[in-house]
């Protein structure tokens, strides 16, 4: 690997800068920790041709991910279609759209094996050998599954009632999983304390700078396969509302590295109504984020105190995006539209984003001329409690010809 | 796209040639087609270098795919991780192990996109417009999937008792799903009379000879994966035995095309205890296999009278492999066991994959010191039921550093 441009942890608030340390948050003003690089270390040597003479995983875009040496956790993740959704296309009435398909992200089948990946590599340079996160769902899977397969201890802490996908989806691989009676911010709250007792790397607290930087591989990869290209407008489902924050710093960067012209990117953030502090900020034309009792079926989106809330908030306004939000129902509709156009079973949150979208097509706040990407950051099948009433069921026959004969005319199928 | 080298669909037993058509059978001797090519072709033209410059997806081996255009459905589909397993060779005391981990394949988790591609490519090609199946589930899955995203209409017929996430995982693209009472065997019977009946593209009958060609891409990405090598034991997991034969054909293409070198690779078949024909013909050393009443919840490969079982059989037996069988126990043990060391959440199938090769490592079957490749086709999120009461649970606490305390007190962890 080439020298890492790494400068320091930057507080987002005062602009003090501090060395590269399994730290979050700045001893001066309490503002959170960013990671901070020296991108003139750069020019000349990052270039297209390098990026697509390498393997296709996130990290092909290394030198803008927070870690010294070669990956050590992960190494194979990321990476994933963006798909041209011609089908939806014609359906919604717009021009130019797209699926950036994290529901396939490999290992977990969720945009937090990127984020995870890092992580985890950090924690091993810094020294760790136990490793732990605060999860709505899919980050203990990833972190869970990436630990497994790096021979590393885990503890992850879910909220006690969420979907079976998720729970087994961390538990089979051998994790010491913690169900906390009450919601995301209440596991949240418990793991800031557990963070500082215990001398573990929490993904999402004490290793929170490095790990939030693994999100913009994500948007890494919608420009180099648009052709090195940002898209117009981007659609980003908000829990913390980091993404959002990060889809924003990644086109920067590969702007300012000139891989890409700037195409004036907005950013657009998608909630439920069941746990939209964002969005109604946004929708309310403030930056204040009024946290919320999350009750809504897009449980890896019910944070109702997001740490990123401000910034999310920021970036929405200053790029020119907006936010929207929607019912359950709404939501479910949309996971099903994704499904039976694209051939694409997105969890709940797919369908947040997807749902949110169409409101925000219908409204005018996304034109329909322009190219358009959706992030879809998870897979339908960690959240079949959902959707399993609303999708029809099989009809059940006997092995016999008469009885699909008679099936097959109620459909209005022809004979060959 | 360059010429097709395809020459004929050729009778496997009597040889007799037939123009490309939908059609599976032979008219002389009822023996099954397969898709045969001019390789001569391809001499000189079909290099490492050509194939290496292409997207990664299971089309950069085009030339060795029965269409003739362009992929018209599932263009982006396969192209999957190989992963070495240094873990899991320590638990197993082997020296060089690979997983191809089919349980990411692009779209629905499973290497039945593979040939689904194939197969509906095709029948976009002969003028069908409904495409239909005998499935498990996770062909039901990807046909539902893909036909929803090509825009065409689909019917799957699965047993009436699969597992919700197969159900739901073909459901939620808005196919018409046909619940049999019965075993699989059921289904794929009543299906032969349906595909005689009514004018659609039945992936696993009248053009099976095209879909069964796209399995051999796994074993293509396989050898590049290795350094442009093939493995000396390959581990299948054996339903109808169709991915034996198809692993076989593949090497032997690469060998005669000069892409590797002939490294006397065997081939070896697993099957769960409940259902294996297979497996039983081969220890049993005998060439006959004797149909089943299929009962492991390994579903996808509980097919009790498989119809590549004969092929399966010969290719194991020419290729110097073996084959072996495990209780549903060992099956749930084995995910498990992937899980915990690699990472990787595998279907019962994948299961019953590791399990029977730990049963050959252990009786010599498989030496410890050359290199085996165990062929994952399928992701365990499908099928939940079959490990939900093997996994621990999670731990219920309430939001409180102090009763974490005592959890961790109890784990034997230290503070920092």
């Amino acid at each position: 690997m080439s020298e890492s441009i790494v400068r320091a942890l930057k507080c987002r608030e005062c602009g003090q800068e501090y060395p590269i340390e399994p730290t979050h948050v700045c001893e001066f003003c309490f503002g959170p920790l960013e990671v901070a690089y020296d991108y003139h270390k750069l020019e000349g040597k990052f270039t297209r041709e390098l990026i697509e003479s390498r393997p296709q995983t996130m990290w092909r875009y290394k030198e803008l991910l927070p870690i010294d040496g070669e990956p050590t956790v992960g190494a194979q993740n990321g990476f994933t279609p963006l798909v041209r959704a011609k089908r939806l296309e014609k359906v919604l009435g717009v021009k130019e759209l797209y699926i950036k398909n994290d529901s396939v992200c490999y290992p977990t089948l969720s945009f937090k094996d990127r984020v995870v990946s890092v992580a985890l590599s950090k924690a091993v340079e810094f020294g760790f050998t136990t490793v732990a996160c605060a999860s709505t769902g899919n980050l203990a899977g990833s972190v869970a599954a990436n630990a497994a397969a790096a021979g590393l201890e885990s503890y992850v802490f879910i909220p006690h009632d969420l979907e079976q996908g998720k729970v087994l989806g961390a538990g089979i691989f051998g994790t010491n999983i913690i169900g906390i009676k009450g919601k995301y911010d209440d596991v949240n709250r418990l793991c800031s304390e557990v963070a500082g007792k215990y001398g573990w790397a929490f993904v999402n607290v004490n290793v929170r700078p490095f790990y939030a930087e693994g999100s913009k591989s994500l948007a890494y990869e919608v420009m180099e396969q648009l052709g090195w290209k940002a898209p117009k407008h981007v659609v980003v489902p908000m829990a913390s509302g980091s993404l959002c924050t990060k889809v924003d710093k990644a086109i920067k960067e590969f702007i300012k590295l000139g891989l890409i012209e700037d195409n004036g990117t907005a950013v657009y953030g998608a909630q439920a109504t069941g746990c939209s502090p964002i969005a109604k900020s946004v929708k309310d034309g403030t930056d204040m984020i009024h946290p919320v009792h999350a009750d809504t079926i897009a449980k890896s989106l019910a944070i109702g105190n997001p740490a990123d809330g401000y910034y999310a908030n920021r970036v929405i306004n200053e790029s020119g995006g907006w936010a929207e939000d929607i019912s359950d129902e709404e939501v479910v509709a949309a996971m099903k539209l994704l499904a039976e156009t694209e051939g694409i079973f997105a969890e709940t949150a797919g369908g947040v984003t997807l749902g949110c979208a169409m409101k925000m097509i219908e409204s005018g706040k996304l034109p329909r001329d322009e190219s358009i990407v959706l992030c879809i950051t998870g897979n339908g099948l960690k959240t079949q409690e959902a959707i399993v009433d609303a999708i029809t069921k099989p009809r059940i026959i006997n092995a016999s010809l008469k009885e699909f004969d008679l099936l097959a005319e109620a459909d209005g199928v022809a004979d060959a």
